[in-house]
């Protein structure tokens, strides 16, 4: 491995990209036992803890307050074991008939509230707001940087979604490769403005604001509805109404609205599922300003794409077939999953 | 939904196919409970139970015994709940800007032993070599079928991969579409062998057996490797040495190859990981029987696929985002695993 102790690798099979990311100190026999769901009595977000975590990146704060003290709404700091580390340049190699990059990135974490306790569903829509000012506040500042092509953001909420904190925590992941889904994404998006110079993602949303039976929720200027090719049981896809490619253009007024729609869609989840362990992911744009530049590319990305939030319950034990195959079977039409939230 | 009471949809924004398969009396509200990990107290595949299976598809069997009894040594059934049906045309249909297709395909369950307990890796070559018979025999039947695109072999082992029933089985499921990363995989050969004449998987093989690093085990005729861009610790890839693109021309000979290999490999699984739940997927050629047919893309499909099985170990739990981004962190270089592996 390189200094950075991780890697991006290609697969030529599978067009992907992956992080090899060589955790220090884990054997390969650590394997052998599952990673219980043990609640830690001590946990490195709580106020008070601010020592316990790397120097904070940014935080919305109590006037008066300093940084890595308490007095925070919403803090941001490294991630204390990153996947990709800052400092470096994003070289490509072979090796062999295979390709690598150095392991660049940022590897960020979001802690989204003081309070240990606190449930997304539950929080005001202030909080809700702040939360996502801070997310557009990282995207815009990590798109300066042009070795930076993607910046992820998304939550596991839950030990089944993955979340190993249950500290309510978001996690951002800015890598120097686009990832396989945005990039599908982004080219369906194109080859249909291409063909008729409209979004599909604002075509999408017509059609289902027309039909209103995968609608789960819907106000001026959000929407939000079951997929009509929902992979999961109660997929979610929360996007605003009027085009937008960008999240980090969103105006104070979106990000108010965005998290109204946002808690509506949760909560009828916890009411109706029985509090589900979920993710979601936001889908923004790639970064324009990465660099070598390829101007007919990227002089067009703001047709071509429309943000939008994927919110997966994780209500069904995926069976393992799918990552093989990239293939679903979904037990549950969107239509039914719709009215079933609509009602609750 | 359509009298098959399953359809085929498609994603237009990230480009794949999913099943919509509306379980009969299951509501919505059913999913607030998840599935309980209980082991039934009546097995429907153990022998004795054979009125309990819709009727037999094929069999190995002791002499002189009859179908849909004892007696058997591998069986296989069609699926009590399809995802899929047999009759019909496949039908193509838009629905404003989505399409859809009729749910036509098949969905059956491979009994591969009468024993209850068996375990995979603690079986003899000559059991496994009958299961990997009737794969074979499945395929071969299954591809005469000329609306059927791909024929998926899979396994699913243990609850935590998505077993439903603890007997050991496998499934197949023959759809009129092909998996996205079947499609991925076939075009990647399709490209290099343009570019080079060879195939891609035979170079990758060429690779791994020259570097020995990430090898789990190898011999005259099989290969078993953890693949350089490994999404998952411990994944591993195995794949006949010489070039055969469709696993229903597999000899007796190569099956019983096939048989020691894996059988190696997942009881080196097992010693060094603790008996981990896990997933196959036999990755074959698509069918190239199918209709309509576009000869200029069927005509070089010997050259342009080479069958593999992918062996995923689920001993991480996968955090959801994987499944909004398509983007994989592994916390163990292959390279680390395959060592590991080799030493046990």
């Amino acid at each position: 491995m390189n200094e950075t102790n991780s890697q991006y690798r290609y697969d030529i099979l599978q067009k992907r990209w992956v992080i090899i990311a060589s955790e220090r100190g884990r054997r390969p026999q650590d394997f052998a036992v599952p990673k219980e769901e043990v609640e830690m009595s001590f946990c490195p977000f709580c106020p008070g803890h601010e020592d316990k975590t790397p120097f904070e990146i940014t935080a919305i704060r109590e006037p008066g307050t300093r940084p890595n003290g308490p007095g925070w709404k919403v803090r941001v700091v490294p991630n204390k074991f990153p996947a990709l580390r800052v400092e470096g340049s994003p070289e490509r190699d072979a090796e062999g008939i295979y390709d690598r990059m150095n392991g660049i990135g940022a590897h960020e974490v979001v802690i989204e509230t003081p309070d240990h306790q606190s449930k997304l569903a539950l929080r005001s829509i202030e909080e809700i707001t702040q939360m996502l000012r801070i997310y557009r506040e990282r995207l815009a500042d990590l798109m300066r940087d042009s070795r930076l092509k993607y910046i992820l953001i998304f939550k596991n909420s839950g030990m089944a979604a993955g979340a190993t904190l249950s500290h309510p925590h978001s996690q951002i992941i800015a890598t120097t490769v686009t990832p396989m889904i945005v990039s599908l994404e982004l080219n369906a998006c194109r080859g249909h403005h291409q063909l008729r110079e409209r979004c599909l993602i604002c075509d999408i949303i017509k059609q289902e604001l027309a039909d209103r039976e995968r609608i789960i929720s819907a106000d001026e200027r959000f929407v939000a509805f079951c997929p009509y090719a929902s992979r999961f049981p109660f997929e979610a896809f929360i996007a605003p109404r009027y085009h937008q490619h960008d999240f980090a253009l969103a105006t104070e007024h979106d990000l108010r609205g965005l998290a109204t729609i946002l808690r509506d869609v949760l909560s009828r989840l916890k009411r109706a599922l029985d509090d589900p362990p979920f993710n979601f992911i936001l889908h923004s744009a790639p970064n324009a300003r990465v660099e070598p530049r390829r101007s007919h590319y990227w002089d067009t990305i703001k047709f071509d794409f429309h943000w939008h939030i994927e919110l997966l319950p994780r209500i069904t034990r995926v069976a393992g077939f799918e990552w093989g195959t990239g293939f679903y079977i979904n037990p549950t039409p969107p239509e039914e999953a719709a009215k079933f939230l609509r009602k609750v």
